[in-house]
């Protein structure tokens, strides 16, 4: 069995994509990053999901980074903007380098574990605002992984021209049980509902004909 | 004037680097990171350089990665080998992935504070040994520089294609003060004179013609 090293954020994207490389027969860890959000959910979930499925999970408190990445609205008590993601306000979401740092850790902890393969969840829908998603960047990632150990390491990112319904559709027929997914910015008891990704994860049940098990504060 | 993001170990690179680039008329930052390793000798040495430079140096203690690369005998309590860098043996030293992690930290921080040239001071010596020091490492990580952000940010590697003792001459001309350098890899009071990179310390002045003010424990 090929050994894989998923970066599991507790979203949707990168759950779902455990429980695929599970389907496809990969021997699956997964490694979580808490970089200082604003709250722990999306963690939680991620926790769960390990849990549930019986996987061994690397949770890394990334206690020195924050004030290196402090731009971003996510972190400190900035607010989080409301709205739809493709909205200018959304830029302040932007976390400087964020994927290409975990992705680099993960690959540190790939090699000291002896797994060649790290997987990320990086969507279509994420391309226009976020740099660190764009194909380009991933090609780019890929590129180096080929060469920052004696030998390569591959990164897959199976749903990097999938839309977010696409990978609804992929969870529901794997049996992935959405209510341990975490996307809201913010870390009420439940989804505001009016932040980015709650418009997003709103839309994508819709798009995807699957029904949302997610409680929302208010619907906007 | 451009500003500049040196990655400053405490080593003789890396301070050589930064004197140069002063040189050079740019606006230069220091980055130095503290990632578990067994003594702060060569982060004592950095923080000194940037106090008599008076130039602002950025710490950061990466408190939660220790474990990720942790085969290297460089962190925690494995034996540091003795002997040439050149020694199937030193490969022990290699902390998996820690300069592609440093480099992309530092892009974080960068484009936090509105630098777009990051500096680095891998030189032709390491090639052997260390994965990400090799010229392909670095032109993959250049490539990378240029889409993690909106605009391209430009990683300058001057001393890529140089020996050891042409950065200890460069450093000579450039009047750094070499005692406020640390190579050793045991953090003992003295240098050990022994260990792989006290041995190339000791062979880059002899072979660069400059006296070397470093007092030795012990010559090989």
């Amino acid at each position: 069995m090929t050994k894989a090293l998923v970066i599991l954020s507790g979203g949707i994207d990168s759950t779902v994509l455990l429980y695929d490389l599970i389907d496809q027969g990969y021997d699956v860890e997964a490694i979580t990053f808490h970089y200082g959000q604003k709250h722990s959910k999306e963690i939680s979930s991620a926790k769960a999901t390990c849990a549930i499925l019986d996987i061994p999970q690397k949770i890394v408190r990334l206690e020195g980074i924050e004030d290196l990445i402090h731009g971003s609205a996510l972190i400190g008590d900035k607010d989080i903007p409301e709205g739809h993601y493709e909205d200018e306000s959304m830029k302040s979401t932007v976390v400087a380098n964020r994927n290409s740092i975990f992705i680099n850790l993960a690959m540190a902890y790939a090699i000291t574990k002896k797994i060649r393969t790290i997987a990320y969840g990086a969507h279509a829908g994420d391309h226009a605002i976020y740099p660190d998603c764009r194909p380009v960047f991933v090609e780019r990632i890929q590129a180096l992984a080929e060469v920052v150990d004696y030998d390569p390491l591959n990164i897959i990112v199976p749903y990097l021209h999938w839309k977010k319904q696409d990978i609804v559709k992929k969870g529901a027929e794997l049996g992935v049980d959405f209510d341990y997914t975490w996307s809201c910015y913010k870390g009420q008891r439940l989804h505001c509902g009016r932040c980015g990704t709650c418009v997003e994860r709103i839309e994508a049940f819709k798009l995807a004909g699957v029904e949302d098990p997610t409680k929302y504060m208010e619907v906007k």
